[in-house]
């Protein structure tokens, strides 16, 4: 009997495809999830660290990137419109391997997006030189670390979803990145939204069930009224 | 000179009201901020808790509520249809008033909502009973203290974005609301967004940011084949 | 002189065997606590991590599993019955450490059970589809890491004893296990019980003192009538 | 249209009668769920403190008791038989409103019980002195405030079933019951189980769901030969 | 005998004068200070709250202002110079005590300042509008709560001192300030210093220690290097 | 497209130089950074750790200091004068490797300084032996862990700034230096002021924008009036 | 039946006076231990708030102090000797009802002591003025808040043995006397003892287990050549 | 220039030999400070790890231990009497390293002292059996990881002091000793201390200081008179 029971219905049911979560998991039991999976669904693996990924049996079946330590199984559709809805922005170099989860989570479930980097507000004019880029995004992704002002300040600026993503990486206070995460949920910017330290799988799926509901034929709610009541 | 300076120009660069948390204030400054915004704005106020409402001298000019500790300056919008595009969604009669300033929020930007109330996972069959009128909504705005695990069942039943508000009720372990903000954080369910503690004003701006996305012309992205690479 | 000194009467105190943490301990410690037990008593060995044990010299005397970090020194009876009095539920993949941690020691205690993998809530399907097994069940262990929802749910549906165990697996808030601990000591569910993170030997204790007290000539309790002045 | 939804289907799903947690819930919230349940079922309230209950209209129905802040709804059924299953042991006076809640919910659903006061193993002798009685028993409730060291020894004398429940009792680094509970879930006595701070009721449920199966006909588990493999 | 022991040599000694942090201290004690004090030294009374103020027997010798809760014992002289070399910026209202708590410790010892409210980085417009005022400051006290992106905007906008103040306005993880100090203390702005949370006396003390040094006769550094290297 | 954007502005906007932090980032990054600055400014690189170093193609351009772990790209100025108006003050010879950080970043910037070491209070001798020199310092760089009563015993005793930096020397409760920080912050001596934990690099810039203000020509504030109120 | 029992045989068994301690107890409780007590043994109430007094109906029996929150019952031995043997220090006037709980227990268990007030390291001057008093003594008992450094400055000074009681006064990061708590047991100086925060009863009943000792006959214990190996 | 200042009048003004703390310095460090004590003072070296000593050039000057990571520079003296004024008494064999720290420490500073393993209170008779040999004791060394529960049971039990060391040993919420520090502190037993979590050498020196007074001519302190005014 298996360990597992993996979610074939999941993509149906939630729009997202399975994913595995390797942290903590030895090689033997993804290889038997791989194997399981195979000839039925996708699958997308997340934190496989490249020691892990070099003792799968299975490895040949699967695309893996070593910075954001995930792995494809099965076809990755291509975006279906040549725009992206979804800008992902980090604010420092070191916040690019949570960036890169958020990007292959979003390839693997066929969603446009574009990168903005080193755009972190110690240094203002990065961000405000790319400012109308940002504006019309409907989604989106901020990483940053250490005192993530970078979604309070965007949060002011555009009107899109803004869903910010804390990262560890930083020292003494910043350790974990709690001190990131706690100045997200405390910003002053109304609405910003917060997934778990370093979760750019997380955030990616926040997205995309944000994109599916932009593509799916919707009540014609009243947004063009939004804010006219003042 | 003022101690403060009101953003006249915030609706049309983020689409959301100018906004004021009364706590830490008082009511000499609140009454200022007030006349000053008298006629040339709305205003939404937040967390001006009874006591504080009541030594306000421009308290005629506010239509105030105080289960959620909210009030409006300047006349509210009727919702652009009848249809909802939210739900607000609670675990326990405990989350109402965090739940009410959501609805309020909601209700002064003129965007329409539902709600749903007491379906909390220990009694699996409330939250069962309601999910067809939840699979359909684009966002969900999920209160829930103490385990909070009412984000995580629904985040694994529903298509839709869920916006989740730990609430501080609760004590011991849960005093605060931390427990029930680290449990949404932690959510196996992928995709759960997270707002602080107690802060339905944050979520019910993050559901207006995805709702004005929803009304707008935008790229015609492939949502319908979200999920279809596996 | 020994530094240390075995409760070779703990089975008649309280009914449970010896055990040695030997986290912290020396292969030499480990050793001479084995030496002394030899002919006098059985042991069970937690936390003996397999470099640990590969240095012992008293390895074949022990019936080992890395899997669960533990050892058994002397006999392993069977169960006395066929029929398990106790269940245990993991919700992920990653928990299957911590519950083989359980399994041992009932299996060491003599203690019959049956094991439910991978009904993690955030697939609720897979939890609901297996309840039928887990209802007339006396006692529950339910280990779970990241939110922990899934003692509150099973908490509000099934009757018997729930013991949570935590697990460590996660990152960011869910470091640690505390995110889970918390979730579990502050679920809405009546009467979950916690043992420490990562804790499956402290559960199967706690649950083979309940079953000692099921097996025993006990006063006629009124059971039956539980529930009943509603 | 209500923002509650009772579980009246509870006592027969799981074998204990709803209970209304009544922190955070206003008078009037309070009422109507007092009335909705007036003659379908029995409810147990709890948290209620005794400005609120002052406030209530229908605190005539109510049996209602100060110390432990609880009050009941509906007839209380007595104990099956005269023997108690259950022991509650204090270790101060301080912890006695925590074990009267514990109390209230037994005898709001029908189990007998029996208290041990101010045995706190400062003063060893006063727990030795009473081991006697103990040591028979199916279940203990040990309450424990500070550095909560009862129940470890307790762990240590007897085989039956250790519920503890850390207090909020204490200041400096004992404020909120944090260490209480860290030092129960740290126990060096094994099979020590915890409940959130403060939890008398939580630890009457958990106690209530052994107390039915110990009652119930279950398959015979051979209890009997628990430890004999040593 | 005194239980306090006046420090009259500080002016001397470090430039600062004597000050009475009135917390924790009874009106008696108080009162016994300032009769120790009144004919030698001037005294800044700071967290002298209005109701123990009221309860003073010496209030008559007292300048007191009720928003920063502090006091005046002695002459203040005026300023030195017309020009402010000190600006005391905050982000929003609730930071307008903490900030007056400054400006009363500037102004009682001798030192002019500017004040520029409400540019909390949310409406970022706000800031830019006054950062040539900003610009040639020697010193900057930014005081923030909440997520506390001000001094970092600042930081990489300005070279003079900045001094951060974190303030515990706020609520969920903002409360008390925690998350404020983190974010400051991790900002990614080079050179940002950080007092405890509300203290704006310690602000204004570090602030006048730099002034001090600015109007000595000092070595001449070769400042009009600095950055030069590169 | 590159994934940084160096702000080769700052010397000029803040008067400090351009630097990286190299923690959590590939030698390949750190690489491309060298190659884009190399003939266009200096770069200060920090938390350059060995292993990462000897993995750079580019070391051969870099001064590298592997106490401090920092990195020189281009010419290094001389001090502009032969008297340091910077100490740098260590309790332990612990600190030593964040006190190297910290002048290894004046170093960089042309700021002269001297070091006091090992004058941690425990041996009070050994600081007050050396007051003498520190009285006239208007910056003073206080690197202390553990307890870090060093910056408070100096904060009583000298008119200078002084800029504490807490190290994560230590173990228990000192473990990662949130003891030392919070000491500093909390410490009874009026104006001193903290950076985080182990940012030597952070307390150096502090002292650059004091040292810049101090050179320039500045408005003639009325310091050797202060303290002259009482 | 009680719910307490004294513990009558403390001071023979520990050379301890029994003592009660009062938060959590309400009047009624505190009445009857008393009573109880009232022709037996004499008692020391700690934490009884001057509400809680005035609500006793035995609180004639009773030599009630406020400031320390103590009461005695029964007689007072006075000191068997002129001569002090204990210390009791106080860093700044706020710790002074900390230091009154310590007095006052020394007090009713016949210790002689002194007083040495206000003598905070901040201004060093006042402690080394003190200095020939406290060399000699063989127990002093130091009460500091905020940072604590004074039991560091101390334990390099004087040879006895120094029992630190970190207090809760402060605000932000001191805020209930974690920081002074956490600075005192990370002391850089040898030797240094903590009780809780605010345990003035605690450190008081661990010197007089020192003086126990001091007035027994003991072994010759070859103290004088301590220090003599180097 | 030294790094290093050592205090080689310790032992004069506090009674203790001067200790190096190696934990933090380089091996070179280390041969200085060794270098330049040699003829001068013996040295005890505390948290010198194996590797660390293995890479000292002057490690053939030194008697090293393994288990207690400690080093003798210079003799050792004889105990002064046969009669040991000291036990170390230990909880699990996990915690003698940290005994070992405070034997040797004990040990260089030539006092006396016994050893009682592996007496935790989770089989109380392993205590009980010793309770005669530490009755007489003038200071205990208790030291106890995970709950600590120890310390509290021996403060009931025996008159001498009792210096209580929380270890690090442990997993979940006793990770890093906090739990047993915490239950230290709050111990429910009169008059028990505490040194920082794992520091052996801090409470060896904590004996010493009390050691000292009892072999000095004290004044003669009405001990026999403690306890009797009940």
């Amino acid at each position: 009997m298996n360990d597992f029971v993996l979610d074939y219905d999941r993509p149906t049911r939630i729009g997202l495809s399975e994913a595995i979560f390797c942290a903590g998991k030895t090689a033997a039991q993804i290889d038997a999830i791989i194997a399981d999976a195979e000839n039925r669904t996708g699958l997308l693996l997340t934190r496989l660290d490249p020691a892990n990924y070099a003792r799968l049996e299975t490895r040949r079946l699967l695309d893996y990137d070593p910075l954001s330590r995930t792995a494809f199984l099965g076809p990755v559709a291509p975006p279906a419109t040549a725009e992206a809805s979804i800008a992902i922005v980090t604010a420092g170099t070191s916040d690019l391997s949570v960036a890169q989860e958020a990007a292959r989570t979003l390839q693997f479930n066929g969603a446009g997006f574009t990168r903005i980097a080193d755009v972190g507000v110690a240094g203002l004019w990065r961000l405000l030189s790319r400012l109308e880029e940002l504006k019309p995004m409907p989604v989106i992704i901020a990483v940053a670390g250490m005192d993530a002002a970078l979604p309070t300040v965007l949060g002011g600026l555009v009107p899109g979803s803004i869903i910010a993503v804390p990262t560890s990486i930083g020292y003494g206070v910043a350790t974990g990145g709690h001190a990131a995460l706690n100045a997200i949920l405390s910003s002053c910017a109304p609405g910003i939204l917060a997934v778990n330290i370093d979760n750019g799988y997380g955030a990616a799926c926040a997205a995309l069930r944000i994109l599916k509901a932009l593509s799916s034929p919707s009540p014609s709610w009243g947004g063009s009224q939004l804010g006219k009541s003042q």
